[in-house]
């Protein structure tokens, strides 16, 4: 049996209870979305008493499956005013399935304030003052933490931004060393997490009874069918591409494709953007050395591998994660094309507990706005200080993208339900435009990566230019993911999965050996439109229609160079991914 | 025959059409909110080029019809993402009246940039160029305009804050002496009007044919039950409530009754309410002389004269209008108890172009926010100069009270649809509640002043605190409301209407007169709910739910005091208003 601890901010009291037979099959974003809707007001402030803030491992994380060390995070988002669920690869996520804890659910408010710090063990859990942690950036609080607990501990926390209610604060979770770096960075949770009062969670493991599996001759088939196809397929093998380059072999994968949105999307490709092309930060690792790693694991048992440590000139470290997400929202979008630069934006994102993506397309907003140039990469460091501190600048940016559009009165603003878009431009890759238009999280590349088959070419081959098809391949790669956050693997497992149908039925047994079930691959579809249909049954009693599944009016008739393509996909076609 | 006037600002030409038959009927907001139903496409965004910005004299508006000088102003508004209408009392109403314009409609933007002055008169309507207007408050608009075209002109034009797309801008017009003191202030029209370039417009009159009549006897039959009507109620009579005291002879009325907000809506009555009473500002104007009037008409022809001129110390002029709104928006709402400071406050909206209740809801929650303490004039005057002068901090409350709230992590935030609530506790005045909450405008007092059964005892007695019958007393209200918009009456000839049944038909038989119409009173209802029902539509289709129809959340947990009341209207008497 797995176990749910309720937080009660507002006396500090913690309880736990065994986990209702109701949610029993229900583990990372299933469990998550599912309490939202369960649980949440719809119409309640999302920074207000009745949100409440819900943290669950993946079914299978903490078990030996490969790659699975991923939890979702969820409440109703400030970003977005509606569902979200975000989720970070992190050693805590497999404490916690160790621990056997389905999820952990806070609510309401500290009646009389203050910061608090949740410690959970094996023996239960329990909220102290934290007062001495407020503050504190994301390191310094892992730092202190342990300090205070010894290494053996995971620590979950926010900084300054999440403090400070602030729509793009993510929660910070750190990685296999320790470092304040993992975030559950969308839909401005970290906020949520700063309205209970909660600065931090440690996590202790040991002495946990391990996930438990009801079949393991099911659960060991799967788990070796999974591994071998994620260490043959071209892109997740060792040596492949995300194990040598990351995810910022992108680069110029989508700057070839014209594709790679760049100062504020007026273009689809960037002059410089071989200065900040997983080539160039590979080359620059190797020319650097000292703590620089091109190959890092967020979680224990990743076989992918696919993060890095950024070193500085000399050799000492600067930042991780140098993603493409980061790099080229804090790069390319803001024309910025020094690499320091960007991982200096990235360090500080870092430090400050910010969304990296929403924190470029802020930037890129607010430099649209003319606060500062394209290119000037001090000035978008010296904005994001502003962010930290809280001046009213940093007031307006750190809401995010939609809310630094409307306080300068800017039309050219890359959002869809108020979600700042990631590193893919919709007007070229068209179905994971449907994606972004039609997600109930907002603008979110993860929720339904048809990149992968428009430009990519892994799990088939789809002309991103296409119109037709694009509902179709839109649903099937949400409800895919929506099936791969609930049990805790990494997004990436997918690209082996998608073209090899053995690791797709890997995956599924590994799930059947851990709940009992007898899913097949046909179930993932239906398991993963469940999710999505709880997620949009809340955000339509919060008030969203048809009309948020849209992308930017201006994407309909700014042409975007170099391919000059606009949005032509149907208001229909966006309306039929979900039906009515 | 009336005639349309589509400027299209991208390429500043002009045209001039006859209005169709199918709006052969439609003035005032009728008109407004059709075209924006029938021409906007609903997910533009408001600063857009296809926004479109409508302006409508009345049906009877420029007639000689008692009390009928409102001109309405519509477009999407950038404040609630909905559709708008907001009017204003004016001698411009009337002259666009007597040059039998139905309506202007602005179309696009400039495409070179730059700002423009449309002149229109009896040969017809053209832009010029206007940069020298740029930057220019609204008085020495006015006051280069006056001086350019002589005294027979009528002047609309914005601010500061309109020309920076800020969505608390209004739209002012000038008043009979050329004072720039009256708004369609709600809603951001301003910046609707400041995103197209246009900084002002001219209007001559001269030569004008006059409002064409249908049936003259009809008409004037009509006009004069309902002047006598008008003379002989309570409230409107000469010697009477709004003729003596204005409107801010509701101050110790709301207090007394527990429905003031004060502070930020965290009580219903203000300890020092009777420093900003309506007895108090008649004993100042009377006793600092000058050119202090306690009894003033917005535009000719009104025979209620409401409005006041507030002298300083000195006897020299200090501001027009020392409106019931406005004196508590930016006094009991931020506990400032002084008169000057109040006027100062409404001064300086006046020159900046603010909408007064915006700005005060805005600059309660900024309080709350900690921005500034409650009570601290000076400094709330100190916030006004930041919106002019769009400082980072100008840019945030510039853009209204939700938005304030949002950059601030504030909940208590007290809008509806994203617009700031006027003067009337909805937890005490619960009809008035009820319109808030329902009104396609956003929280609006003149959408539905039930605040008149509940408070006033005008148009019959109803218990504010009672639940049952608020949603039939509201869509009442808000019907009839639309009525009167449409029509270019101004909504204080309601309270004769109410109680005197010859006077509504008055109103009906003008409207008869004029159009050709046979209406009864028993039409006013229809005819009001199809301006409701393209309002909703309209709203609908821009992706407005039941879930926007509501109050703010910290109204159904926090009572009020002193009468500790909380918002109890349950969501099902909300939904009923209008029904599905």
């Amino acid at each position: 049996m797995t176990k749910i601890f309720r937080v009660n901010m507002a006396d500090q009291s913690v309880t736990e209870e065994e986990a209702p037979s109701k949610w029993a099959l229900l583990g990372g974003r299933g469990f998550t979305s599912r309490v939202i809707m369960d649980e949440i007001t719809p119409g309640c402030h999302p920074l207000g008493p009745n949100n409440k803030l819900v943290m669950a491992p993946g079914i299978v994380t903490g078990s030996a499956a490969a790659t699975s060390g991923r939890v979702s995070v969820g409440a109703k988002s400030p970003l977005t005013g509606g569902t979200k669920e975000s989720n970070a690869g992190t050693p805590v996520s497999q404490m916690l399935g160790r621990l056997r804890i389905k999820g952990v659910i806070f609510e309401n408010q500290p009646a009389n304030g203050g910061w608090w710090l949740l410690q959970i063990g094996k023996d239960g859990a329990e909220l102290l003052p934290a007062d001495d942690l407020a503050g504190k950036s994301t390191s310094e609080v892992n730092e202190t933490l342990f300090e205070r607990y010894g290494n053996r501990i995971g620590v979950v926390c926010i900084g300054s931004t999440g403090e400070n209610l602030m729509s793009m604060a993510g929660v910070c979770f750190n990685d296999t060393e320790g470092r304040a770096s993992r975030f559950a960075a969308r839909g401005g949770l970290g906020a949520v997490m700063g309205s209970k009062g909660l600065k931090a969670i440690v996590v202790d493991a040991t002495g946990a009874p391990g996930v438990e599996v009801k079949n393991r001759d099911v659960f060991r088939a799967g788990e070796r069918k999974m591994l071998s196809a994620l260490q043959t397929h071209d892109v997740t093998k060792p040596g492949g591409a995300l194990n040598t380059l990351g995810t910022e072999v992108l680069i110029n994968v989508m700057n070839e494709a014209g594709g790679l949105p760049t100062r504020n999307f007026r273009s689809g490709s960037f002059e410089d953007a071989n200065n900040l092309s997983g080539e160039t930060l590979a080359d620059i690792i190797r020319e650097r050395g000292g703590m620089g790693k091109s190959t890092h694991a967020c979680s224990p048992g990743c076989v992918i591998e696919c993060s890095n440590i950024y070193p500085r000139a000399d050799g000492s470290e600067f930042v991780s994660v140098m993603e493409y997400e980061s790099v080229w929202a804090l790069g390319a979008n803001l024309g910025v094309n020094d690499m320091d630069e960007v991982a200096e934006m990235i360090r500080l994102c870092n430090e400050f507990g910010l969304d990296t993506i929403e924190a470029g397309v802020t930037l890129g907003v607010a430099m649209e706005a003319g606060i500062a140039q394209f290119g000037d990469g001090p000035a978008a460091i010296a904005l994001l200080y502003d962010i930290d501190e809280a001046t009213p600048t940093g007031r307006i940016l750190g809401n995010g993208a939609t809310f630094t559009g409307k306080a300068f009165g800017v039309t050219r603003v890359p959002t869809v339900k108020g979600q700042g878009m990631p590193a893919y431009e919709p007007r070229v890759v068209k179905g994971l435009g449907v994606t972004y238009a039609t997600s109930p999280q907002g603008a979110d590349h993860t929720a339904g990566y048809s990149n992968a088959q428009e430009i990519l070419g892994v799990g088939g081959k789809v002309d991103p230019s296409a119109v037709e098809g694009k509902a179709d391949l839109s649903r099937t790669m949400q409800a895919a993911t929506a099936f791969i956050d609930a049990h805790g693997y990494c997004l990436f497992t997918a690209f082996a999965m998608l073209d090899i149908s053995s690791g797709m039925e890997g995956m599924v047994e590994t799930v059947n050996g851990i709940l009992g079930t007898d899913w097949t691959v046909d179930d993932v579809g239906r398991v993963g439109m469940e999710i999505l249909e709880s997620e949009r049954e809340f955000n339509a009693a919060a008030g969203f229609t048809k009309a948020d599944d849209r992308l930017p009016e201006f994407m309909t008739y700014e042409p975007l160079p170099p391919l000059n393509e606009v949005n032509n996909i149907p208001d229909a076609v966006m309306d039929s991914v979900f039906g009515e």
